[in-house]
C-alpha cells in the first residue's frame, strides 16, 4: 500500500544505502570522501558540482577537448561563472603544462576551480588527471580539481584520493552497467568547505541536506530507489571481478578494437595511443563519406548501435563503445557489423581483416593461459 | 553494446517519447501545454518550476498549509526569491479569498507567481485550484499560477487548461504508479513567455533545450529511459480505465477509509470533508500517544507502511495512503492492520468496527450493481 | 546463442542442481532419500510414483477422502493396477485403524502399496501419516507407503525419514511458492528396490536415467531450468525463516481463518479440529445457496480467488487458501472480501465479525511479544 | 492469495488458452488438428505421442539417423512396442524409398505407425517429410505418421495439413524461443481415432481429458501457466515477422554458417546440402582432435555454448545452433568464437577467413536492398 510514500524510509533502506555508499567509495578509490546520489544524469551531476562549490562571478579554468568538456563549461557559465578555456583539438588531451602555465599566471588566485574530463566521451580521449594534479601542485594553486568521470569510472583506473580530486562526477549507465537516471558524485573535504561559501542558488542539488539525512539512512526527498537497488548488484559484480581486472579487461578489448579499426584501413581520431580511451573508440570515416549517414545506414541494416560525431567532428567520425559488461564475442560481433555496414555503405573494407586482427590480439593476450589449447 | 550511448537517440525512442508526451497531456487535461520530463523528483520539479519562470529578487505568494507547501516556498527562497506566505493551520486549505485579498493589495504587481499545492501530502488536504484561479481573476492579477500536483495527478480531478494553470508539476511514483526518479511538468504558453526572461541560473533544468530536442524526438542529455518506458504502460492503464473512473475509484476508497477511521473512534486531521484528500488520509493519534512510536511499532509488527506526521504535526498524526492501483481488498487489509497495531500499541479500538464501516460503505457504493447478489 | 541446446549441461548447472536437491531433502525431512525432478505437475507426480514402483495387475490400498485422493487412485487404475479403497466421507481423514485392519486381512501380502494424501486439497483435511505408518507396522505389512504432499510440503510438518515414507510427491506451486510446471518426488531405498522390478511402461518418467545423470549434474532430457533456478530462491527463503517457523506461521493463520469463518456464522467442512488443514479451509455454504454461483460472484465483484467444491461437495463448499508467502494483512483482506461478497450474494453475515475474531486471535498469538504495545 | 489454486480456472485464462491454441495451429500449419499442451519436455512429448496412439505389442517403423531418433524409438520400446528400424549413417536422411519398401513388405498391415524426426538435432539433418508421406501413399499403407519437430518448428517449413502428418511434437525452447518445460503436440483426426483404441497405460498424458477440459478453457490439472503466457508473446512475434520470413531468415543464417565452416577448412557432417538443417550445423573436428575436449575448452575460455557430438559421433563433431531469435551479429560473434577457440585448441584455422565468408554471403543476400550503400 502506497509503498512510494515511505519505503525509502525504513531500516532496510538505511542498510542498503550505507552499503551502496561504501561500495561507491571503493570504486572511486576515494576513502576520504562523501558520496552524493541524486536522481539526475551526467548533466545534472555537472550542475550539482558547479552550484555546490562556486558562486556567480567566480572564475574557473576549463579544459576543453571535445563536445562534453565544452558543455561542462557551459554549465558553469549558465550559473554566472566566468570560464577561461584551454582549448585543444578534438582527438587530443589537455596538456598538463598548459594548466600549470595558466595557473601560474593567475597571481591573484582568482581561479577557483579546474574543470576537466577524465575521458572525453565525444572523442575517446583520456586526460592524465595525475599529471593535472602535479601541474596544479607545481603552480602551488589552491583551485579545486573538478573531474567528470562519466565514461571512465569502473572502466579506466581513476584514483580520487591519490590524485587529490575534489569532485568526481558520473552517472550509473556506463561502467556501472545500469539504466540512466542518477547523478553520482564523490566530494572531498575541500569541496565540502567550498560548499559552505558557495553562493549559487540551489535547493534540489544542495549537498548539505543530503549528507545530513544520509547519515540517518534517509534522503531529503524521494530517491531513485530502483537504481539504488541496482547499484548494490553492480557493485557486487565489480567487487567479485576485482577493479584491477575490470581495468585490464577494458584495456584488452579496447586495444583489440583499435587494431581491428586499423586493419580495416581506417584512422583513429586519437593522435596518441597513450591518450586513447579504453571505453570507446572514435573512428574517422574516410573523406567523401558522411558519418551521420553511415550511422543511419548501420542502424537500419543491422541495428548496430554506434555513436555519432558531435560538435566539431560531426559527420566525420563514428564511435564504437566497449565498456561495461561487453565480452569478446559481443565486441567481435559488433566489429563484424562495422565491416559489413561500411562495405554496404560503399567504404571499401577488406572483409574479415579487422576481425582477424582483433582475434589475433585477443588470443595473444588471453588471460592465464586460456588462449593455449591442448 | 554500449546501448546507453545511443539507444535514446533512435527512431523507436522518438515514437515512444511522442506517445508519452501526448498521453501525459491528457492526464494533465492540458491540451494547450508543453510537457517537460527530467530525471529528478518532486523536489527537482519544484526547482525546475522556480528557476525556469522566476528571477532572483522576484516576489511570489506562497500558499502554506503543511510541510510540503513550506518546502515548495523554501525552494523559491533558496534561489533568491522573496516569498510572501499565506499560512493556515495544518488540516485546512488556503482560502481563495485570502489569495484575492493579497493580490488586490499588490497594486504594483510585484508578485510574479502564486505557489500552491493541489493536494498537501503531509496533511491530506485538497485546495480548490479553480477557486484560486477565480480569485486571481477577480483581483485581475497577472501572476503565474504554479501548482504542485505530486499526490493528486491521475487520482483527483485536476484541469490544467480549464483552470488556466501555468505550471503543474509531479513525479511518477504516486498516481502514475511507477518507481520514483523523474520530474514531470506541464507548462503553459504564459510560463514559456516567463521562461524567456527568467534570470535564475540553470543548465540541467533549462526548459529551452529540452523542448528544442524533444521536437526531434531526443533529449539534450541521457533521459531516465526505464521510466519513460514505464510511463507508456501507466498511461495505457489509465486510458483503459478512463480518467473519470480513476477519480471516482479513488473517491470511493478514500471515503471508505475515512468512515473506517471514524468508526475506530479516531479523529481525522482534515477539518472539512470537501477538503479531504482522496489519495491519503491523515489520522490524529489520541492524546498521550506518539505517532512516530506508533509507526515504528506498526512497521515492526506487521510491516504496515504508514506515513509519519511531518513539520507541525510530527508525532501527532499518521497517514494512510490509498492511491494508485490500490484495490478494495488491499485497503481493507491495511485497515485491519491499523486496527491490530493500534490495539497492540495500547490505543483502545473496537476490533472490526472500522472494517465493518468500510465494508458497509463499499457494498452500498459498489459499481454497476456488483454489490447486489442473486 | 542457442542457449537452450546446452545451458543445462555446464558446470554451473551441476552446482545449482546439487544445491537444489540437497535443499529439497531438508524440506522433505528426508536425509535418506533421492529427489527426482521432472517437468510435470502433481498429476504427473502421481504417474511418476505409480509407474516406477508398481506393475500392471498389482493391488494397492487407496485411502479416499476427497476428490484428489480419488484421482490418485484413478492414476493407478489407468495403469492396470487394482485399487482397493477405504472410503470415508469428505471432511474426515482416513482412520489408521482401517488401514491396519485391511492390511491384516491381506494374508497373502498381495497389497503392494498404500496410497494416501497428507492433505486432501479438495476438503482441507490432514491425515496423520505417522499413525498410518504405525498401523502398517502393527500389521507387519511390507507395502510401500506412497504419500501425496502436494498441499502440505513446506507448510505442514511432514517427516519422510521418521515416518518411513517410501514416496512423497508434490509440485512447486504451493508451499514452494513457485509457478507450476514440475513433479517433485522424494523416494526411499525401498521405493528404489521396487523400481527395479516395476513393470509399468515408462520412458519419460523412468527414475533410473534421472538418477544416473543427476549424479553427473545433468538430466537425461531438457529440464525445466527456470523452475530449478526458482527452487534455489524458494529454498533459501524457507531456510532463512526456518521450517519450524514456517509450520507455526501456517498454523496461526489457519486458526485465524477458521475462527473468522465460525464468527461469520458459517460451518467448516472439517469435522475435527485436529484434522483441519493449515494450508486451506473448506467452508460450507448455507443451505439454499450454490457455492459455484457464489464463487463466480466473488470473482466478478472483487476478483477474490476462492477454490470451488469438487466431486461430492461440488456446489456445497468453497475453499480459502492460506499457504505459501501469505501474510496477516493479505489474509485479513481476503476475509474482508469473503464477508463482503457473501453479503452481496445474499448470505446474511454480520459485517466485521469474522475480521474481529481473526484480529483478536492474531493479536493474542503474536510472536515474541510483538502483539504488545508500549 | 493462493493464486496457484485457481488462477488457471478463470475466464481470463480461458481466453488466453484459446488464443494460444489457435496460434499454435498456424505455426504447425495444422488447421485440421487439435493442439495438446502438457507440462513436460521433448521426451515427454515422445511419451505422450506413443502412449496415446499405440498399444503394447504393436509394431512401428522407426527412421533412425541419429541420437534423438534412436531415443524416440526407445520410448516406444519402453512401452512394449516392437520397433523395426531403418538405420542410415549419422549425417544422412532416411530415404523415402526405404520407407516405401518396408511398408510394401508389410502385407498384413501390422505396422501401426512411422516414427521420424523432421530435423535430427544431433546431426543437423532434415528429412523430407513430404517425400515420406508420398512413399506411404505409394505403398497405400494406413500407418500413422508421427513426426518429431522439436528443432524445426517455427524455423524450418513444416506443413502438418498438407503432408497429412498424424502427430507432430515439440517443446517450447527452440523455435518458440521460450524456456523449456512443456510438451506441445498437434494431433490429426486419425490420431484421435487411434487414441480411442490405444491400450498403453496413461493418466497424466491422456489426451481425452485435456481435450474435454480445454473445450471449457480449462485443464484437468495445473498447467505450466508461465509458459502459456510466454507462448502468447512468442506467437505474436512470429505472426508479426511472418512464417515465410522466419523460414528464410533461418535459411540465410544457416548458409552463412556453413560457408564460414567451409572457409575455416572444416568439414560439415551433412553429406548433402539439401539435407542440411537450417537450425543447427554439425561440424566435424579434424582427425586427431577430440570434440568433447574442444567443447570444454571453448566453454572455459570464451563461454561459447556449442553442442556436443552424441551417440555414434561422440567426440567427432560439435554443433553450432542458429535458431530462434539469433541475429547476424550474434552469429558472427559466435563464429569468431569458433575461430578463436579452435586456434587456441591447436586446430590450425586461418583467423578471419570464416568470418569473411559469412559476411560476404550475408551482404550478398541482404534483404530488400539493405546490403547496398549510398
Amino acid at each position: 500500500m502506497s509503498q512510494s510514500l515511505i519505503d525509502h524510509r525504513g531500516p532496510q533502506f538505511a542498510g542498503l544505502l550505507r552499503e551502496v555508499l561504501d561500495g561507491l567509495k571503493k570504486i572511486f578509490q576515494a576513502s576520504r570522501s562523501e558520496i552524493i546520489l541524486n536522481p539526475g544524469s551526467g548533466t545534472g551531476a555537472w550542475e550539482s558540482c558547479v552550484v555546490n562549490t562556486l558562486s556567480p562571478g567566480d572564475r574557473v579554468l576549463g579544459c576543453v577537448n571535445g563536445h562534453f568538456s565544452t558543455r561542462f563549461c557551459d554549465t558553469a557559465q549558465a550559473h554566472g561563472i566566468e570560464v577561461q578555456k584551454i582549448e585543444v583539438p578534438y582527438g587530443t588531451a589537455t596538456p598538463a603544462d598548459s594548466v600549470e602555465e595558466r595557473l601560474r599566471q593567475d597571481k591573484e588566485r582568482r581561479i577557483k576551480a579546474v574543470l576537466v574530463l577524465h575521458n572525453e566521451t565525444s572523442t575517446g580521449i583520456v586526460t592524465d588527471i595525475a599529471a593535472i594534479r602535479r601541474a596544479m601542485d607545481r603552480a602551488d594553486h589552491p583551485a579545486l580539481l573538478l573531474v567528470d568521470v562519466v565514461s571512465s569510472l569502473a572502466s579506466i583506473d581513476f584514483r580520487f584520493d591519490e590524485w587529490r580530486v575534489d569532485v568526481a562526477l558520473t552517472g550509473p549507465q556506463k561502467g556501472l552497467m545500469l539504466p540512466p537516471g542518477m547523478a553520482i558524485l564523490a566530494v572531498s573535504e575541500g569541496a565540502l568547505r567550498a560548499n559552505q561559501s558557495a553562493k549559487c542558488g540551489r535547493y534540489f542539488w544542495d549537498w548539505a541536506p543530503v549528507l545530513e539525512r544520509n547519515a540517518h539512512g534517509e534522503f531529503p526527498y524521494t530517491p531513485a530507489t530502483a537504481l539504488i537497488f541496482g547499484l548494490k548488484e553492480s557493485l557486487a559484480m565489480l567487487e567479485e571481478e576485482g577493479l584491477a581486472n575490470v581495468f585490464s579487461r577494458h584495456a584488452r578489448l579496447a586495444e583489440a578494437c583499435r587494431r581491428a579499426v586499423k586493419a580495416m584501413g581506417l584512422k583513429l581520431l586519437a593522435k596518441k595511443v597513450e591518450e586513447s580511451s579504453n571505453t570507446l573508440t572514435a573512428v574517422c570515416i574516410p573523406e567523401g563519406f558522411d558519418s551521420d549517414a553511415y550511422l543511419a545506414h548501420a542502424q537500419k541494416t543491422l541495428e548496430l548501435p554506434l555513436g555519432p560525431g558531435l560538435g566539431e567532428v560531426k559527420g566525420k567520425i563514428f564511435r564504437i563503445g566497449h565498456l561495461g559488461s561487453l565480452n569478446e564475442l559481443e565486441l567481435l560481433g559488433a566489429l563484424a557489423g562495422v565491416e559489413m555496414t561500411l562495405t554496404s555503405f560503399g567504404v571499401p573494407i577488406p572483409l574479415g581483416a579487422g576481425l582477424a586482427a582483433a582475434e589475433t590480439y585477443l588470443l595473444q593476450t588471453a588471460p592465464d593461459g586460456l588462449g593455449r589449447g591442448r
